[in-house]
């Protein structure tokens, strides 16, 4: 079986634990865009183990909050899908109302261009935001 | 302010605690599809308290096995978006290959039309399954 998610990184590196990784999306109209990924190859939430499965969320809901503080969005999106890569890996979305889709999933139809006023944030300071708050 | 989850209950009512409720969402093509909703409107997880977020994600799961246990799907899509309805809400969706939208998100354009082997569940059996799990 050959897993996206087991052979690569997913993105950028901006965390990683003995259990789950952060990776930063560079997907243009969403600056800010995390995955959570965890690192052993499992399907879904409810084939983890109750502490393994607490600690993915912490670690999602961390990675909110550094989002929220840094880039003050009007909105979070949070999903685990997976029917592509079935290897659980969660996407923190920060949403704003000039985004290429909003108000509608980054799924869907696109509704507009994405704004040229927002730029990729610093990866450097979301990954030492994110250590500071997991380490 | 009017938001429709707090003066309606969302779908019909599978289950519900003072913090949080699931409801069947009677969408065509996705049978099993449920939604647990906070019963206050509050519009981030990083805005709950901690035990409140480790409690509905709980319930989020105890809906995830559920549906695992009852219709065994491909694959479980769980998503709190709220672009539009600005109140905790989480879509637990099982997602069949030979769904409208499968293997892409179902925000996103459908590649087929609904199977007409689905039927929807017997909901009384999803709540007593649920409560069984919860209460």
């Amino acid at each position: 079986m050959s897993c996206e998610l087991c052979t690569q990184t997913g993105g950028e590196l901006l965390w990683q634990g003995e259990r789950c990784r952060v990776v930063y999306v560079e997907e243009r109209g969403y600056p800010g865009y995390c995955r959570v990924v965890w690192q052993a190859h499992v399907k879904e939430m409810t084939d983890l183990a109750d502490d393994e499965r607490l600690h993915l969320m912490e670690v999602v809901f961390a990675v909110e909050a550094v989002l929220r503080e840094q880039l003050d969005p009007e909105k979070i999106n949070l999903a685990s899908l997976g029917n592509l890569v079935p290897h659980i890996h969660w996407h923190v979305i920060p949403r704003h109302t000039d985004d290429p889709h909003f108000p509608q999933p980054i799924w869907a139809t696109a509704q507009r261009a994405a704004a040229r006023t927002r730029e990729h944030p610093d990866t450097a300071a979301l990954a030492s935001a994110i250590a500071a708050s997991l380490d």
